[in-house]
């Protein structure tokens, strides 16, 4: 396993984990200014700052980028609805291109107006069958630009309103049936990406006692990203109450293990969605908080 | 699949759902006003008006027990720990065989002192060591007074601080490595229970995208309950915002189909934790709804 200890080379920061220290331009100086040579860029928060002022800053600071958060979204009450979405994920797709994103993250949606408060729909079948065509549309595409696309199972008490794909199991299951041969993809080259594979979030998947198993089947070229934060005990908000590493009861090492024994090579990008504490310090703090947990908990 | 909607003869009531109604004489009662033949009372609640007048209560008014809640929460950070949790099971098994009650439900615990929000330990590993050792101690001891075991696949939300047991197929595989044989447990007696089986709560495990496999993989002899609630979106509470029956996005009727099609044919055990809605309401409106709801949503 590499040692994170002595430097932040591997790190990457998701923009959400700043969301309340500015707009992205800010986030990416407080980024610069520390050292850390990868983000993660959350699309509304490109597109408040602009999308070629973001590409300037991406380049000018020669950041790489470890996916680009994101596509997804596919269920929807209509076809239109499921038009309107396999469109907004070509947008992202060529946006993921233009910035040179090793990913187009995939967080997969949940059944129709879950999301807002309006749910328009029980039928969890139906919306794994639109995620399912809703991948399958978008694949096609990507392959076509050569922009690899990460499903991110989302931790089970997300399945109603924002993704319904929750193990990895079934996120490699949809792998292997979309994108059959990932050795096609890749050409055999050492470290490509398959044009289908997942996001591991340790925060969704920490809890699944198939997680090593799974994270061993899916192998090098369909480990897309890794994103790491903490559960917290106890946890007051599903969504907005999660931990800096460290902070709670993930053994964030163990399943770092699991990846590199299984030829992950990448970014550990830090994404903390934290509304009452994280988002309500400043942009340096996070930052220096980030690398020193970084070298010491991941 | 059995027709619920002429009549409650298989509603049974956790005493849970009632927490805020009183004391358990006061749900006993209400449960008993409206034709309620079954219910599933918790040890707190037990406890708080005596043993002897809980038996006497059940005995009186001629209840079944659907369940008795609970046992588990083996994990501990000491031996001293591990024995004083197999002694508490032990009490609980024969708790449940004098009031006659159809299983024990373990809620198997998680890392110890998390629920107590000062976590001992992170590993999820010695969790679950904890959990099949407790497990097979336990199950030595009821089998010997024949007293039926229910492994609770508790949310993955809360494989920290309740139950590291997440999902049917774990709770299955313990099981099967614990309880090899069911066929010798039941004797082929039709709708005995093995040993050691599961109790299916659709809260837990609706979002499961193998959850019909499994529950087929189960069959009649390890489906020993049946719990019914729904998933409220949004859910505001990780613990205490269950809703009533209809209110949320769980497709009730889908998953009791596959239940009773893998044999089962027991009650639909009604537990409800809602700090905010149905605990504040009296005993005689949310037996009522109950009520109403098992003949409509279930």
């Amino acid at each position: 396993m590499r040692d994170f200890s002595g430097d932040h080379r591997w790190l990457s920061i998701n923009t959400a984990t700043l969301r309340g220290a500015g707009t992205l331009d800010t986030i990416i100086a407080a980024c610069v200014r520390q050292g850390v040579r990868a983000i993660s860029p959350w699309r509304d928060q490109v597109h408040a700052i602009g999308f070629e002022r973001t590409a300037e800053l991406v380049r000018g600071h020669g950041l790489e980028l470890s996916g680009y958060c994101r596509g997804g979204m596919f269920p929807a009450i209509d076809a239109a609805g499921r038009r309107a979405a396999l469109d907004d994920n070509r947008r992202a797709v060529d946006e993921a291109k233009q910035l040179e994103a090793a990913c187009l993250v995939l967080v997969v949606g949940g059944l129709p107006g879950a999301l807002a408060g309006a749910r328009q729909s029980k039928d969890l079948f139906a919306a794994r069958r639109d995620v399912r065509d809703g991948i399958a549309a978008t694949l096609e595409y990507a392959k076509s630009v050569g922009m690899p696309l990460a499903i991110e199972p989302l931790h089970p008490m997300y399945a109603a309103d924002r993704a319904c794909v929750n193990t990895i199991e079934q996120a490699l299951d949809l792998c292997e049936a979309l994108d059959p041969r990932p050795d096609d993809d890749t050409a055999g080259a050492p470290g490509a990406l398959a044009a289908l594979g997942v996001a591991v979030d340790v925060y969704h998947v920490w809890w699944d006692p198939k997680l090593e198993a799974q994270i061993a089947r899916a192998g090098r070229a369909r480990l897309h990203a890794f994103h790491v934060c903490d559960w917290l005990v106890p946890t007051r908000d599903l969504l907005n109450d999660r931990g800096m590493m460290g902070d709670g009861v993930i053994e964030i090492p163990r399943i770092r293990a699991w990846m590199e024994a299984a030829g992950f090579a990448g970014y550990s990008e830090v994404e903390i969605f934290s509304a009452e504490n994280w988002w309500k310090r400043p942009a340096d703090e996070v930052v220096a908080t980030c690398i020193e947990r970084h070298r010491s908990a991941v």
